[in-house]
């Protein structure tokens, strides 16, 4: 071990800890992709990606039934900072339980999913009744309930029937790759919370806007993915900026 | 600098050295999730990816008209390396000019794109005469035309007019994100192949595939981008079954 050679930390390369599930992190690059104003390929943000799935089930372990993720997501970010990321973001809301943990062990600026969410709930839909599906660790462990809210905000969750039912199964569905199967549990968990007067809708878990939109759903979505992805666009922006500032004055 | 942490060098970790586009290389990675026998999140390859796009430009360079970019390409390599990557692929075909020069300095395994695709030519397409559509730095160094064939081959290339007017552009709109266009152009480059006598086509640059695909061109279409992503999982495939071994063993 220790075999390879350092690299030089580059202040505007932004490291992604992705690979929860692999497919959920090419969802969140071509969004970062999207929101990215380019014209060919050097306007791009420049990015590290670890697609490292073998981490253990966040849920599970959450829930006390499984290994904790820690010690492999900690892995993971330090391959990141030996590649020299300046930045490190999750595009995995339960991975965020491990948040404050991987931020003190690697000292790395993070920008955190549900703040950006929050923060786009709040532009989009202010004063809304918010939807919130996500995974039941991300639930039961308050990672958006808890968060400062840029706004106050009035929840609507899914019932533990629904959790166990429908939200869960989706989801498992999605990572497995059976989307139609998936898409068809999610949209009835969603639509359980459009009744009960939900008006927007929070899209908390990384896999699920591989199988719902806005279109499909018939009111407004916030992507915690696509929040997250137009952070990330807005600091490589500013990051950029700095370093011409720099340049100039140096 | 080289004030980030080493980390261990793991032998079935894959890296991926892309951002030559970078919705090519997400194209790639979406190629491997589909080439993977997978049920869940942990049954997916491990891939470290670098979409750092500030690389100069490959075709330019070839030409005499831009710097190299093989410094770009080999702190990109280093960054892998000191992620602890156990294998380098190259979502990028005009990228493996310096393919030799990358092997030799940073001393990781490599497999070759062009290698791959034309294996995939030899299993799908026996005796065809092949189309091959690529940027013109591929074509003019020999990228594919040169390397050791698995059967002989009988080669269809676009003229030059075809190139300058249509190739070229084409993948240059497609870069830009301009799909349509680069679709247009690519579709009549293609099309002139097939009259000349191709019964089948090299998409020889990661762009292509984006636009171009079997259904729309009515012949069999060797996707180069495909064929590596191919070639990735069977090697990770013999990788863990390896450590399984090794496991066993130990």
């Amino acid at each position: 071990m220790n075999d390879a050679a350092r690299t030089q930390r580059s202040a505007g390369l932004v490291g992604v800890l992705g690979g929860m599930g692999p497919l959920a992190t090419l969802d969140f690059l071509h969004k970062v992709l999207a929101a990215t104003p380019a014209r060919r390929d050097q306007d791009h943000v420049p990015m590290m990606v670890s697609s490292i799935p073998q981490v253990p089930d966040r849920t599970a372990a959450f829930r006390g039934d499984g290994e904790s993720p820690l010690p492999a997501l900690l892995a993971c970010g330090e391959r990141l900072a030996a590649a020299g990321v300046g930045l490190l973001v999750l595009p995995c809301n339960t991975a965020h339980l491990w948040f404050d943990d991987l931020q003190a062990a690697l000292g790395l600026p993070m920008l955190h999913l549900a703040d950006a969410a929050l923060a786009e709930a709040a532009r989009r839909a202010p004063g809304a009744r918010l939807g919130l599906l996500a995974t039941d660790a991300t639930l039961a462990s308050g990672l958006y309930l808890n968060r400062p809210q840029p706004r106050a905000v009035q929840w609507v969750l899914p019932t533990a029937v629904e959790m166990v039912e429908l939200v869960m199964p989706g989801i498992a569905a999605v990572k497995a790759g059976e989307l139609a199967r998936g898409r068809d549990a999610l949209m009835q968990a969603a639509q359980a919370l459009r009744r009960r007067g939900a008006d927007a809708l929070v899209l908390g878990c990384t896999e699920l806007p591989l199988v719902l939109d806005e279109a499909g759903l018939g009111l407004p979505v916030i992507d915690a993915t696509d929040a997250l992805a137009r952070a990330v666009v807005a600091w490589s922006l500013t990051q950029r900026e700095a370093e011409a500032t720099g340049a100039l004055a140096a």
